[in-house]
């Protein structure tokens, strides 16, 4: 068995465990970032990227994903429909901030191109198993390699950054799905498809009908969701009818229709794990938390959890000081509760809940109406959207 | 039989009746106002009286309550209490406006004597059983008065400012009960004691045990409130056990305990009527809508509705020119669905719902914890709390 040793192990290559290998590796803390898929498999997924300004200004100043100004797009508003009428958040005139679009694998590319250049630890297919002695000041972890074969890694630290399936999170937590969790009663459809924007800024819709997002990938290629029922069988639509339900959805707009390549079913939950820290060990991203995708938090809250534990590490390993990792977790949270409050709050202001009463839509006409018609409220929606300050 | 005639027959002698009357004589037109209470009970029923500013400004500017700038007691803040902590949330500072706390009956009392004064026609104890002929260009309710006599009132324009259990609802929406409802798995148990106040400003708690407001009346007799089972027997307390139970909610603070004189239940509803107003007849007030009390907007709204339909009606009767009117349901829906959404939004922001899960419980506080690290959030709430812009 092949034992190696390392400072921090950091179990996945996703946008927080990368961030973070990239941070350390710049305090000079070396660490070791495996994950069980393929190196191809996480640049070709294509995922969500609502960048908010901080995660933005992080990739940039960090060096690690510079492209991300150049080629991702700045967007200074988006439009919430309901009852027949559009309103535009102003982001950039109510708190003088902005989103970035950029697709979630571009960032990853970046990251991973750049820790390979640096001839820095990163190894695919290697699938954790579990982590062993996380109390102790040694911790380790066991895992399989790419070629079958049994590895352990011996480290200061070791972090799950390893997705909403985390094997890292037993050892955090004490069980492996140990956490605070909320089902939503509907899904998004998802659509990719071949076709020019269909408006300038990102649509959120609320109709009778149900939710609609009209967003964006790029010039050529468009993102579009729709509420639908959790159990409903993503092949059975024809074309024409996603276009129906879509179009349906944000009466006023004429849709840009192309081929659609690409359809999916999201399930919506919550989850926030029931501790983010024991011992050498600590939870960052979905390994921590999952949020609704309304609010578009999720890539986000990754890079503010590394943007807290990088310091925090730095601070345990190069000075011995365990005042930054003591307070990790709760400092974290707080972060991550409001996140999970706006997600929420986002998903029930524009969806349609199965079983909603009439008094319940039209309290629901009422929020949205005292959101757009209030500069407090529009404010108070754009600064969460665009992100709260981040750790500095 | 008994047929009276007037221009504006007024069902419902509260703050909505009466200062509409008083609006409507300040314009030249004549009106009856009649209530099935007797003139003390309306005048001795200790209710809650929290005043927008607009509506300050309302009753001091058409003379109709002068005393209430005098007597009343400007509040230019509330305390949030939560999670072990108080927010202050800076009315004056963040939305440059106030509240007034003001006993309801105290306003009542001064719009009944100076309608008597004027000599003009408002009685008591005469019950109003039904409308008729609403559509039509004479409408007329069907009364019994003091003496048990049939009365009728030929007028105009009927207008129901009856309250919840209003008479004149059916002939507006088709049904007594006609109306969207929504109800809440909790209650208010209200208390009335000797004591001087406890805090300089309202307390809003949101409590592991529970919600609790600690309010005021004056300075020596204070209103307290914590969250109880709509079920519960109000009488089953022991004052030690009220004393128990409102101390608890609000950690942090010593209650300046003293003899409870008064205790009662108050359930949680919302209720709009489906409609507002057919042809000749129009409902204001409580007739109209019902809110939870959290958000101390029930007085507020029925002198909103009041404001809008005087003007409407002075066009109607005294130009025959139908616009406002035509336009008063529409106008008056908006503010009364954003008011009920305050109200829902304060309610599920304060109140542990029974069932609520750990993810909910935690998700309230991050809500709590977003609002009042906000100054967009707290000037939201703010802005909701001492009242919208009222029609000029």
């Amino acid at each position: 068995m092949t034992t190696v040793r390392t400072r921090v192990a950091i179990i996945g290559a996703g946008p927080a465990g990368l961030l973070l290998a990239h941070l350390l590796d710049a305090a000079g803390i070396e660490s070791i970032v495996v994950d069980a898929r393929s190196r191809e498999q996480i640049e070709t997924t294509i995922r969500a990227g609502i960048l908010e300004q901080g995660t933005v200004e992080t990739l940039a100043e960090t060096g690690a994903s510079a492209r991300v100004l150049a080629e991702g797009h700045r967007h200074d508003g988006i439009e919430l429909r309901f009852d027949g009428a559009g309103y535009r958040i102003d982001f950039a005139g109510l708190v003088g901030r902005a989103v970035w679009l950029y697709p979630q694998h571009e960032v990853l590319r970046d990251l991973i191109a750049a820790r390979l250049a640096a001839g820095q630890d990163l190894r695919f297919g290697v699938r954790a198993e579990r982590v062993e002695d996380a109390s102790g000041a040694r911790p380790r972890v066991i895992l399989t390699d790419a070629d079958g074969q049994p590895l352990t890694i011996e480290a200061d630290f070791v972090v799950g950054a390893d997705g909403s399936r985390s094997v890292v999170r037993e050892a955090v937590t004490g069980s492996s799905t140990g956490g605070y969790f909320r089902e939503y009663p509907f899904a998004w459809f998802g659509i990719l498809c071949e076709a020019p924007p269909s408006a300038p800024e990102l649509i959120y819709s609320n109709s009778p009908d149900g939710f609609a997002l009209i967003s964006q990938r790029s010039e050529s290629v468009q993102r579009m969701y729709f509420q639908c029922d959790p159990e409903v069988d993503a092949a059975s639509f024809s074309e024409a009818e996603l276009w129906d339900a879509l179009q349906r959805r944000v009466p006023g707009t004429t849709l840009r229709e192309g081929p659609i390549f690409q359809r999916d079913v999201l399930r919506f939950r919550s989850f926030v794990a029931h501790e983010l820290r024991r011992g050498r060990a600590a939870l960052v991203g979905d390994a921590a938390h999952t949020v609704p995708p309304t609010g578009a938090k999720g890539m986000n809250l990754a890079v503010a959890d590394v943007r807290l534990l990088a310091p925090a590490l730095q601070a345990l390993l190069l000075e011995g000081d365990e005042r930054l990792i003591d307070a990790f977790a709760e400092t974290a949270l707080e972060r991550i509760w409001k996140a999970q409050h706006f997600s929420w709050w986002m998903t029930s202001l524009l969806h349609v809940a199965p079983g909603a009463s009439e008094f319940d839509r039209r309290r629901q006409l009422g929020e949205l109406r005292s959101v757009v018609g209030s500069a407090h409220g529009a404010a108070y929606l754009a600064e969460a959207y665009t992100g709260w300050p981040l750790a500095r």
